[in-house]
């Protein structure tokens, strides 16, 4: 398993995709048009697509089924990234060594970029049949994207996290709160794949979840820990800038080893409940080892 | 027909929906889902749902199967006018006569509030049975939507707008932004409430669609005369706002007897479009009336 190659590949395989599917940076409204696509294709690491593509694999679904609901949620993930970028919300003026959307144009058109990638995500799934033939697929596709990418979900996490700003949170709501802003879009990844094939059980089902669930929380806790360890040149954004909003991470309310501790224990359960599927989901476990250990 | 009456029964009806699919203001997190409740329950004119329920009325589609449409659609436009309102956009302290949604809670939830509704629009078109039995019907209203939402539609329109201010504009110009920025989400209530009736042809498909385009149209353009003429607590907004703004309307772009003129001719034209349908249209034609003609 060269994990570093099926990325590469995923990765040039998932840019071709959003490009196509993004308005040209030629058409009419051309600096809304230029700004959607500065903002997606941006030389992000997709890992939201690589968690599809691998958990597609692992449960034997063509991986040209995958390449618009992957679309779909790198959508829905880039436009929240610019959104949370504006001045208004965490005011950053860097993403993956780039300008943000809103230094690189102006605020109201990278609020309207967002909003514009937003709809066209929907829209890609309502309207690409080699997603699936069967409409109550896509719907259900429709249904658990909507519902992740929402108040109860995405957007609500990101409403949590501004709350959170100076306060002190428990462990329990520090959970909830990254459950909800980046767990739940995580989660909706697995699921959609797993959506995907009529074949699975509801057993399964349930042991992709739980998968995504631990995957998703320690893919955060990583993040809170690269933000204390990590460096800018890596990470694409200030190293310690969540330190310096005094937003609460995981390190800053348990401890860095305790962190670390739980990271790990996540990620054995991860695995755990991948058991069941053969080698065919090694892509799938080596995304888990990768989440991680990503280094700094 | 007594418009004002069929108004009202349509408001009460589709605030009832809207108040169901919206979560509740005390569930978590709370500020969020107020502001969400706060900008869509706002005792709005709801033109869009009351175009889609006269539409079913006229074409034959129970008004059960249209209130998750309507509600769909009214959400769209709902968050758009959140957005619209923000200090990097229109900047506009009044909605409706009251404070605009980040006056009553602060920017970065104002957002977040309209991220959230815009996925919830697309949520409930996908979740609600009740609309459609038929995946593949919802599938259309979903595509439709996203269309007239995106960059090629609402979201497109308000980029032009913003790019159009101190600017003069061409009347070809003047309309092809305001057909993006209202006509198109205007167009897809009637064209969404003919998707609900498989029975119709697709000649009358187009007749339809056609009213929908002439409307539209003149709604925007007695929207800027409305901006000169009418008052402030008519209008909700400060009147002459467009004019403090420098933005080209049909006024000042071929004067008001021109735009009074053109505004008479669509409806004309509009009208035109129904007359294939018997009396049971007799609502959109009020409709139809009022958007034209509706007082300072």
């Amino acid at each position: 398993m060269d994990l570093h190659r099926e990325l590469h590949i995923i990765g040039e395989r998932i840019d071709a995709v959003l490009d196509r599917r993004l308005p040209p940076a030629h058409t009419f409204p051309q600096r809304l048009h230029q700004a959607m696509r500065y903002a997606v294709l941006n030389g992000g690491k997709r890992i939201r697509p690589a968690l599809m593509y691998a958990t597609a694999r692992a449960v034997d679904v063509p991986w040209d089924a995958i390449d618009g609901a992957a679309a779909a949620v790198e959508l829905i993930h880039d436009y929240s990234l610019i959104h949370d970028d504006l001045p208004a919300m965490d005011d950053d003026a860097l993403r993956r060594g780039r300008p943000t959307c809103h230094r690189a144009f102006d605020e109201a058109t990278a609020i309207l970029a967002g909003d514009a990638i937003q709809a066209l995500a929907f829209y890609v799934l309502a309207h690409d049949a080699t997603i699936s033939t069967e409409p109550a697929v896509r719907l259900q596709l429709i249904e658990t994207l909507g519902r992740a990418a929402g108040s109860r979900g995405m957007a609500g996490g990101q409403a949590m996290d501004l709350a959170s700003v100076g306060r002190s949170l428990s462990l329990a709501e520090l959970e909830d709160m990254h459950i909800h802003k980046t767990g739940l879009l995580i989660r909706s990844t697995v699921l959609m794949a797993a959506q995907l094939q009529p074949a699975l059980g509801e057993t399964e089902r349930d042991r992709l979840d739980h998968f995504a669930k631990c995957i998703g929380l320690a893919f955060q806790i990583r993040d809170d820990i690269l933000d204390v360890e990590g460096h800018t040149d890596t990470l694409g954004k200030p190293q310690g800038s969540d330190q310096a909003q005094d937003k609460p991470t995981f390190p800053s309310v348990v401890g860095m080893a305790e962190s670390k501790a739980r990271a790990l224990t996540l990620h054995r359960e991860a695995l755990r409940s991948l058991e069941f599927l053969d080698e065919r989901a090694d892509l799938l476990r080596a995304l888990a080892d990768y989440i991680v250990n990503r280094p700094k």
